[in-house]
């Protein structure tokens, strides 16, 4: 059995990330895994939300989107319907969980916010993951504008990150769904994980056929060999610019960071 | 190291599932692990929601909310502001989709739609998995009703369901998790499997400190033992009345039924 | 003619009032007239309403919710059409107000609010009056507590409060109807009276059938009547605990303490 | 004592009744009362909620809303806020179920639907009587409309309706209390009461100080007489228009004619 | 060919201002242009929108509502649909820009805001240029209360400022078109102007017929004269009170003061 | 005094229009204007909106939006306020009106809708008249489309059209602002016309100067030829794809056919 674009199971498709892509954001990145393609920005802005409020600490947060043509049928815009999805939700809780991982809040030169905005211009499935390995780019450089700026002394980035999808299609485990195969999935399972091979997410599902803890570790497999490669992209496309991001010694204290919403 | 409540790190909390807790309910449950307390019923509907319209199957859906004092603090209503919460919608999607990978949805006799609605009482961690595993027993005495007034031949059921939280907290993996060592926890995780101990969800997120594959498989392997020990718990509960739930040979086939919203 | 569950016209269902039915709230009291069920808790917060800000004086508020499914038909979640309705809002701006008329909000240690939250677990007619005489006991609780912790230095609860429905059917008019008996109305009432019988909000509407002076006097004995023996069900409940809610000498003086929104 | 405008305790405000005061509505009417005035639309619209579809009964349903500057202090407008405020609904609500309880809504020509639209153009008190008193007009001039259009061939009118507001000011029960009064009032009543002297709603609170039973009657009495003028205000108004209107012998039959939301 | 009412091409319906409509208002006028009729008053309140705040200038800001009957079919009220159409906020904006062109908001006493509301009771054609042209002498009004009050030592008003339709009905080109006329217009045009004949806001769309510079220049000119003669009945209605108002030699320095939102 | 870019004041900013820029809308199109970047897709649904139901003629509707960082600051998305602006909703009607008034509704092959969204990656002045221009563009490509297909037998195009903005910067007339200039002018005025060098819209704002006929007069000739060159870059953009879109003999007949929202 052949995977619908000639693929091998374990391959992932072809990555490009163009930096600078938009002029205002203080990172502004164009990632295309395959047909997908994702614009993540990432804005610098004074204040935090209320939870966070007096801490001295910074907090990072996401948002993402589809235009409405980015699928294959027109979307309605969330806008026009008023209201946001809950797959939107729990995508965008995903992003900022994940940067949130990776930064110390505390050493973000105060009360700054960073919105990572992920908006989809054109949708070829794992749109989730390409945010995120996309965003980390973005990500990097608006620390590296912080920087600059004198707001921090150092990039407090404690390793880097990207994320993956796999599934189960015909009996089959793969790397990297395209939407087709995604559609047609009988598992659906994205990773995010760390530049030393750690978990930050795992989510798995069952579109109709659970699944064994055997097929989950040979997804998981696929998965790390992946995420492997696209921290590779994310080195070349960053070059000498990647002065945080690799693993420190010591990792993050958690001391009370929570998500609050 | 102990536990808060002197548990072992591979104990359940006690369980208690009381049936027919309300009265109009065509399932009504009240599902108790240690403190955390959730009345799960399952309503049925004529009609489904516009995605399936015209498919001839049926639809299982599910609603999520915490009481306003379930929580230490008190917690505005999500119909007081106006809108639900990232939280609740990503809750009531994971319990949607439980539900509908055990229950043949083109057996249900038509176009009905089974309300799954979880209320919790009081929250002491573990709130979205003692909702899935009390509203199994609703959905099992809802399917039960749907026999006995002739809508459906057969309980179109294929397998049982429960789910559990599994955690690291102090470097330590535990199972069932409540809310001050939540609180704490490293890593979340929360599993759902089927009686014949398949996967059906698996979500764990890094809470600060990535983990490895090996931790991994530590918490996956707690958190089966707590499900085989909640399917006992269920079973016990229902009695003669579970027809269905118990595994069929051949197993579902997810021809298109996938969530639309 | 007799009514449908055999009681006397001039009869009340069975009362039972269950305190702290849940664990966080300063009070919490399962209330039960007959079928109809309602969680009501009492919950402390720091802060006043805009409207009250900067005044000295505390506030108390109330919520009412139903719950899914503790009615015949599955009724839609007021979070998920996102807004709440008339019939909520009337009954949430009735609670407040009642239990505002009979405590002292100059005298609750400061800026605090109370927040009363009544939600209907079983609807069997009477919902919005068993909350409020329900709410009574909660109330008392929360301010013994703020006692205890030394917010206030005494209870400052001018009197007891309950509720009750009147109505007439087939002509004839009843006390505390239940939902079957309140569908056949023609008139539909509600009374709240304190602890020494007197009148705090009297709400009576003719559903098609206009009624007479006289026919209104044999619906308010009918009410005092059952009023007073809530009044005898609340005294037991609370026990020693009712320090305030006796009737004091001098009323309360209502200083521009009126409801803003 | 005297009234801040010399006033008798038991008299009301100068009424003035304009018809027609705008020219597309099928009835409108601007009801004064002191300076409180308000403008009263009725309008004929093809269609009934969906709880009456299919039924062929016909159905009223009432809006009220205040101009921003109709207030002392300008308020919001509730379009600007987004969602409407309990006060509204409130009366809305109180409105549109006076007039359901006087018109035969099975006679009504079919699935009709009639809206009162009360719209203050200025405040100063019983904004919700004077919307009542008025909008009767305003109805008997649409129902005159769907007579001559031979959509009914009788008015299908049981009785006239009118509203006042009484309440205890100082001490003492006044009739008609302007925006001064109110704003001290002790206890607000307001009282909806048919052509033949009985009683549709009553709605009566306690803002601070609970009433007797006595304080009852007597605030009933001068509500009575306020009526009476009041329906002689509006027989005047009608002239030989008053078709409709007067009683008749059989009252209303209400077959499960009632409000769903 | 005639207009429907009779009018010549270039002749204005008759006009109408009556001041002091209602009596709360620092500003309430009635303005009546034919049977077009809008409410418009004059708020003054303490405060300025939050990108105004710290500059020590004043703001304008108008809100702008039909009233459900005002128009030949009943519309739905924008507080029931929960939003406001793209018509009403363009109309809002357009008012709102107007204003703050002719008033130096650096001179306007601090951080107040004048609120112009603008309530259509019936709606015939040129509703917003109504509102414009009304609401100017509501602005006047209570600018003149603001120095009475001694919050402005000098009127802070520029110029003076109408508006009037115009527009392309049959291929003739006519002035101030009434409701019928606009909806057979192939052109409708708004403009703004001040008293020295200067253009404000010009709006023109093509109902289908695109149309040529000659065109719009013939409009132009009916515009012109209409805009003079209003500023005429302008002038008369508001006599000695018109302080400000008149051309001043220096016109206004835009320094940054630009809408935000 | 030159241009901050140094451009004549009669000089448009470099124009790059690329079709096909995503794969999935039956047109799509960037349009690049200087720094200003409009991502412009037409995309083809059946079915119309309620007030064209039953006409058999089609629709054409448009959608507007701004990344969140397509801006010098970032903006909050519409999506997360939870309602559209004033601005977007003036925006979106404009960009409807143009379209609509270049195309036979009628001839659009039954009641389909053809959604026009323009979503702004990069702001730089004039993002409105960009995506009116490029969005022709996209609409011929969905109209061709609609050809190959077989919907309709000839493209209902009556004639090309084409946007472009003038301002008065420092006194100066000048076409096409870019933002800094835009964010300093004293009147900003926006042009759409047709192909054969007509008026579908203008609309003119003074920010603060009012200005005269004759300034007026100057801006438009600017205009007509920005117009002029962009319908020139359309056409080579186009090529032989250019079917329709030349003006037509007769012109359009707006038979009713106006916008209803």
């Amino acid at each position: 059995m052949d995977r619908i674009d000639g693929r091998a199971f374990d391959q992932l498709r072809p990555v490009k990330i163009t930096r600078y892509y938009t002029k205002y954001g203080e990172g502004s990145v164009l990632m295309e895994t395959g047909d997908t393609k994702v614009l993540c920005t990432a804005s610098l802005q004074e204040g935090v939300p209320p939870f966070v409020k007096g801490t001295g600490q910074g907090w990072i947060t996401a948002e993402y989107s589809m235009l409405p043509r980015s699928t294959q049928v027109r979307k309605a815009r969330e806008a026009s319907r008023g209201k946001i999805q809950g797959r939107t939700h729990e995508i965008q809780r995903l992003i900022g969980r994940a940067f949130r991982s990776i930064v110390e809040l505390d050493k973000l030169g105060g009360e700054y916010t960073i919105w990572i905005d992920c908006d989809v211009l054109q949708a070829d499935g794992g749109t989730r993951t390409a945010s995120i390995t996309g965003s980390f780019i973005a990500l990097v450089d608006a620390l590296n504008y912080m920087k600059r700026e004198g707001i921090v002394e150092e990039i407090p980035l404690i390793n880097m990150i990207a994320a993956v999808s796999v599934g189960i299609v015909d009996g089959q485990p793969m790397l990297d769904l395209c939407f087709e195969e995604d559609s047609r999935a009988q598992v659906d399972m994205n990773l995010v994980m760390t530049g030393s091979n750690k978990i930050v997410e795992i989510q798995g599902t069952a579109e109709g056929f659970p699944f064994s803890m055997d097929e989950m570790y040979r997804m998981m497999r696929l998965g790390e060999k992946g995420i492997a490669q696209l921290i590779e992209a994310q080195k070349k496309a960053l070059g000498k610019d990647l002065i945080g991001g690799l693993p420190k010694d010591g990792e993050k204290n958690n001391s009370g960071q929570q998500e609050q919403e």
